[in-house]
């Protein structure tokens, strides 16, 4: 990759936990970049993450870090975005780009555009490469191979922003879709956001159902397993998840909670064709999405 | 191992899938009986099963198959074991021990027991060894290498009997604990078959919320795809669980729905403490089962 072809000559990464501190890796890496300045506010992420090699340079100053740089990339919860914003938003150059990695869009691009300097373009993004360890020591440099990364842009999104950010994810081998901030939460309220609350709901109904004492989770095989991980995840980054996508989220849950009701009607009317159906369904899905693989 | 410490001289295997397949596999590997004989009521089962190593022979009669075994695995389906019990009953030999694989106890057990003939011992039995994928293609020798298996012994069940059936988990490698019929019905509803059904409704409700066609499945990222695996686990099997655990599996359903709408209500009142202490508690328990590895 020759020089004019990088995606920027200076990006600056805010946050460095999973996402943030595996973005500067393979940023790195794929030499996509010419340098890589990471900044986190919390004690000595900034030391580990150059150790880890997922930054050039750690500054100490979210606002110096932003100085110069061409690309900013907001890797912090999407609770403290806005915050984040303001902060940085008199130290930006001229023309930088800023984009995020939320789980949440809606709202949220338009306000953080109109917290930005005129001169100065935001482009939502969300790379969907989470996973249940969080922390600059859960980073790898292939996060986002063959992940799915969605933008989000506005009809008034500056172009050349949009592609730079789009060629960002594209040189740490994502696979970049555009879609309306909205559309991203109503679909991120089914396949991400209720699945989680489905996970910590299940969780802490086998500690309630443990009334006797008996240990309940120690008699956990495959299934319980499984959503046991999913309920390790972050509990403020869920938190805020749930606050900011809340009328789509509620909309799921309760699409969810007629479709339990259902099964359970099922049961007590011991209707065994009809859970073979509902079953069956359910079956079906991952046929689409692995071919049946693992 | 000398042959006076083998488990049995011949073991019938009746159902030749993931359980039974995996069961014959590990028992010949540790020669820990004199041989293994199978049937599975499928045709072609039975030879594959030999091809894989899975028993010494197979038998297209599952009737030839029990004459002169002095242990006896009913690994089919809870809901087959009775009728699959009457159909061997006049075959078995005096003196047999007949013990099942199902994820279902609570009065199977006492019922299994009182169809087969005086002389003949039952001893339930559950490995807790499931995969998602089924058949003897999935079936692996190492399957329940430290794995848990539950016996359900009754008051009466000969002790003999008991400790054969002990005897065989423990030379494939399983852990095995003591417990009663009704306790594993109530504590698997917990752990086991509610997470089943939560999975089945969430994959049922990102199809139901699919209503403008956006392929959602294809956005899934993480959370979602551990869904879908458990939820592609056999429609009928779990028919079978729900039907013959119907009354602990909807109590387990009803705590779980108090659960779901307590977060609901919270996130529709923006309780972000709240939330925050729901999430805490449940991310607790994955300490509990692994100290946070896997």
């Amino acid at each position: 990759m020759t020089l004019d072809k990088k995606v920027a000559d200076r990006v600056a990464i805010l946050g460095l936990g999973l996402i943030g501190g595996s973005l500067g890796m393979a940023l790195r890496r794929a030499r996509a970049v010419g340098q890589v300045v990471g900044a986190d506010t919390a004690d000595g992420i900034g030391p580990a993450a150059r150790a880890a090699g997922a930054v050039d340079t750690d500054s100490g100053s979210i606002r110096d870090a932003v100085k110069n740089a061409d690309l900013v990339v907001l890797a912090a919860p999407p609770g403290q975005l806005a915050a984040l914003v303001d902060q940085i938003r008199n130290d930006l150059a001229s023309g930088a780009t800023v984009t995020d990695v939320g789980s949440v869009k809606g709202t949220l691009v338009a306000g953080l555009q109109s917290r930005l300097p005129a001169g100065v373009a935001f482009v939502g993004g969300h790379p969907l490469a989470g996973r249940e360890r969080s922390g600059i020591g859960a980073a790898r440099a292939d996060l986002f191979e063959g992940a799915r990364c969605l933008l989000t842009p506005l009809p008034r999104t500056d172009a050349a922003a949009l592609e730079r950010v789009r060629r960002m994810w594209e040189a740490v081998g994502a696979i970049v879709s555009l879609i309306d901030p909205e559309a991203h939460d109503r679909i991120l309220a089914a396949v991400s956001h209720l699945p989680h609350l489905v996970a910590y709901a299940l969780v802490n109904t086998v500690l309630d159902l443990d009334d006797r004492g008996e240990n309940l989770v120690a008699y956990s095989a495959g299934g319980f397993r499984d959503f046991s991980r999913i309920a390790a995840s972050s509990p403020e980054l869920w938190r805020d998840v749930c606050l900011m996508n809340a009328t789509e989220i509620v909309r799921a849950i309760e699409t969810y909670q007629k479709e339990l009701e259902q099964l359970k009607q099922m049961i007590t009317e011991r209707d065994g064709p009809g859970l073979v159906r509902r079953f069956s369904r359910a079956r079906e899905v991952r046929q689409k999405i692995h071919g049946g693989a693992d």
